[in-house]
């Protein structure tokens, strides 16, 4: 595999994405940071994230400075995220709109200066959005609005001057539903087999690094699986 | 006019926009509630946020519930928000992307929160977003993508279910440059005959409480301003 040897950062590497994807380019050989509130033991070097701002958060990303000296990441990963549901009228409404900005918007700001200091030229940066925020999303109104921040993030970062190293990709995945532990936990009954699995995630990721089927810049590629097959479909601008 | 009697509440009462508004609504005889950071005394009633989480005030906000007695308001208009610009390698960027978030996202979090609590049936709430960032936005990251977090909650506050009033009308104003004080002071040497006035905006809002081309529900309203005239155009979906 070309990506022996290659440098990737997962952040939110111990989520259910998170830990298959830092398994799978260990797998590779590559070496592997993750970034999340708690170690991955699989990874080559742990981030943690204590502090509760953005801000502070950002000032405790700075000691990937002293781990890499400067020498550059392949790809950045960003799989954190989270879900809750609610509409305006729900007791819980601004307290979903805050924890589902806090885990999907601030972790891609963070992911986006990280790339910004830390990705190669020509390098690999994924955020996570969702396919149901390309619309409205009333019964999940805080969820909707973090994940159409992230779009709209992606379509800046893909223009020129948008800080990213020059000839990086940036794309978002838009998955409908993934096939995590918790959502079958949660959702049982459900026809998993329109659930998206991580190992294709994880296979795709590698893929473009290795310049394989790479998507145009700043797609939002939603990931439709149906029958257990999953197929990868740009949204229209 | 038949806005004599109305009540409406003003989030950011005391913005530039804002201002004009309570004016206007005021020389029509509305009762005209002002929530903002410092009150305007030409408002009936003040709602200050001296809070700085979106939950300290979210809980500041009740106030308007002893206020109010369970009457109810006509119109919403939430004209908060502010700008910052910056890439992703900005030293500022994590700033002015928290920055944006509060000022943009939280503030029609909110409002949103007291149109569902508030609003009368068949009300008018108009949020800010923002013409450029129904694209990318790379010299202005964190203000692009508040507003279009802001642009994706119109869209699901205009669905069934979102838990706002029945048959209450939602839309957003998209501006490109509004001529504020603030922006003459930045730009003295732009076009200004390209700068949508304030009082064409006061006029608008207070016909849709009127009933007079009310705009479709869920639209986002370019506001296009050419030798001084201002035309209004739905974004597509």
């Amino acid at each position: 595999m070309s990506n022996m040897g290659s440098r990737v950062l997962i952040y939110g590497g111990k989520g259910a994405l998170g830990s298959v994807l830092v398994n799978h380019f260990k797998s590779m050989k590559s070496w592997v940071a993750s970034v999340d509130l708690v170690p991955n033991e699989d990874a080559d070097f742990n981030l943690i994230l204590s502090e509760s701002t953005l801000q502070g958060q950002s000032d405790q990303l700075k000691k990937l400075d002293d781990e890499l000296q400067g020498s550059k990441l392949d790809a950045i990963f960003c799989v954190a995220g989270g879900w809750a549901g609610g509409n305006a009228a729900s007791e819980d409404f601004v307290k979903s709109c805050h924890s589902m900005a806090m885990q999907s918007m601030w972790t891609s700001v963070l992911a986006s200066e990280l790339s910004s200091k830390h990705l190669k030229d020509g390098g690999v940066f994924t955020l996570t959005g969702a396919q149901p925020a390309l619309k409205g999303t009333p019964g999940m109104i805080g969820y909707g609005m973090a994940k159409a921040a992230v779009h709209q993030l992606v379509a800046s970062l893909a223009e020129p001057n948008s800080g990213l190293p020059s000839d990086s990709l940036v794309v978002a995945i838009l998955p409908v539903t993934l096939d995590t532990p918790m959502n079958r936990k949660f959702m049982p009954n459900a026809d998993h087999s329109t659930w998206t699995p991580l190992q294709f995630i994880a296979e795709l990721f590698a893929n473009w690094c290795s310049g394989v089927e790479r998507p145009a810049n700043g797609s939002l590629l939603q990931l439709f699986t149906k029958d257990g097959s999953t197929s990868v479909v740009p949204a229209e601008k």
